[in-house]
């Protein structure tokens, strides 16, 4: 069985901060991840969470420091999680650009080499992740959220596997990977050219993971800053998230928001809403 | 007229967080500082704003992105402020020790070479930087807060200068700086041996400026963790605090927070409450 390492812990509003490793047999490297407890879960209590898949570039520690969430699931006694990006190492394959390799990994599973080693983040996510912090925590239910690569994981994963969670949200999230400038070098890297005849691309955008998806959510939340610079350049694509949500009749509340960029004061300023969509779903679904 | 240097502006809740350099003459060399802008300020609208000092090792970086207090300065039309803990830069005199040298002024003016010529962060504070703010921004008062190294400087300069702030705060203050071993290292650095005939490092103590104060606060907020490392092993010392405050009839709210450390994770959950103080006493003060 998996063995946690618990390497810090630090109270905080009324509950604790903790971070911890574990060796991964799916992406074949320790990994870290950190887990915001409620005191309602220390006392074994079990408790609603939210999954956390974070952006190009960055750890866990950008959001636990930079998201500001604490407050909030300390309040509602939510438990808040935040796993890694990509294996990461010096023995890890990695790529001299911010949206390749190392930090990069777009949640899914390579199959080129030297990729298909080590970054099998769909499965370690979805599986041995999921697995483990269920099995480890006092989790009732899971609801996803992520913030830019971290955002097309939230909605591809909750739309794929849509008994694994009871919410969705992200904020400003890549729509269309496979379209996106940063998909197309990183899908060319870890899937090789595309091919609808093997593995489309597209299998990994979250507009796909939304038209194809075998269950609707009564509602999801997405956030977009409209002076965020991937926004107006074309990386992000709410337009097409907005399209597939119409095509399908799932239920989105898509806000814009003048003058916010795509930075963590973004993410800090819509954070609670997020954790409250997240928390209302467990009302809901009792 | 020193000049600003705007280097990021983003926006964050209901208001602008921004970065800005300027060149000193008082350390002589380039200062960097963050402060948050909530609208009425954008608007030119005075606000009152809360001058906050970092402790030991930190830059404005830290508080502004861990100490999470953009939501309620937000939501309380104030302004909140963050310089340099100490001149920085490849020019500039250091020391192996993190406790001495860059990163830790102690926000006092050294008469030692070679930290007199740039280690002069209590005059920076006090005049060039308090007068630079006033001048470039639209503050109505101005509270004095900080953390460890900078609860020492929060305490010190608001007895010290108490016609220049409306209200003082600190969470895990360094309470006798010159009998701290941080400060007897850096005090001997910066002063010489201690001499009770010419510059007492005394002088440069959170409870000596107490003691001395020719005004009174209304009230005081102090916060200190519990298990905080620096609090136990006897570098904190807010017991001698308290006497300073009793010795004066100086009131005081010192507040014990058992299971809490000396982190960030302390200080966000508790820096509500420091902002409130400062609020509160600009409606007293009208």
């Amino acid at each position: 069985m998996t063995q946690l390492s618990l390497t810090s812990k630090n109270r905080c509003f009324n509950g604790e901060q903790h971070y911890y490793t574990h060796d991964s047999e799916t992406t074949k490297s320790e990994m870290r991840f950190s887990i915001y407890l409620p005191d309602e879960a220390l006392a074994r209590q079990t408790c609603p969470a939210i999954l956390f898949l974070s952006g190009l570039t960055t750890s866990p520690d950008n959001a636990t420091q930079k998201a500001h969430y604490q407050k909030k699931c300390s309040e509602l006694g939510m438990i808040f999680i935040v796993p890694d990006t990509s294996p990461k190492g010096d023995d890890i394959p990695d790529d001299e650009r911010y949206f390749v390799g190392q930090g990069a990994s777009y949640y899914v599973d390579a199959t080129q080499s030297p990729w298909s080693e080590n970054f099998n983040m769909h499965t370690y996510i979805i599986e041995e992740f999921y697995d483990l912090i269920r099995l480890k925590f006092p989790i009732s239910s899971i609801g996803i959220a992520g913030h830019s690569m971290g955002g097309h994981g939230s909605i591809m994963f909750g739309f794929q596997y849509p008994s694994k969670f009871i919410s969705v949200s992200a904020i400003a999230p890549i729509c269309v990977s496979s379209q996106s400038e940063w998909g197309i070098a990183a899908y060319t890297k870890y899937f090789g050219e595309d091919s609808k005849d093997s593995l489309p691309w597209s299998k990994f955008d979250a507009v796909s993971a939304i038209k194809q998806a075998g269950k609707q959510y009564p509602l999801i939340l997405v956030d977009q800053g409209g002076v965020d610079e991937f926004y107006n350049t074309g990386y992000l694509q709410p337009e097409a998230l907005h399209a597939a949500c119409q095509e399908v009749n799932q239920p989105v509340t898509l806000r814009y928001h003048a003058n916010y960029d795509h930075s963590y004061y973004f993410i800090q300023t819509v954070i609670e809403d997020h954790i409250e969509h997240h928390y209302n779903a467990t009302l809901t679904h009792g």
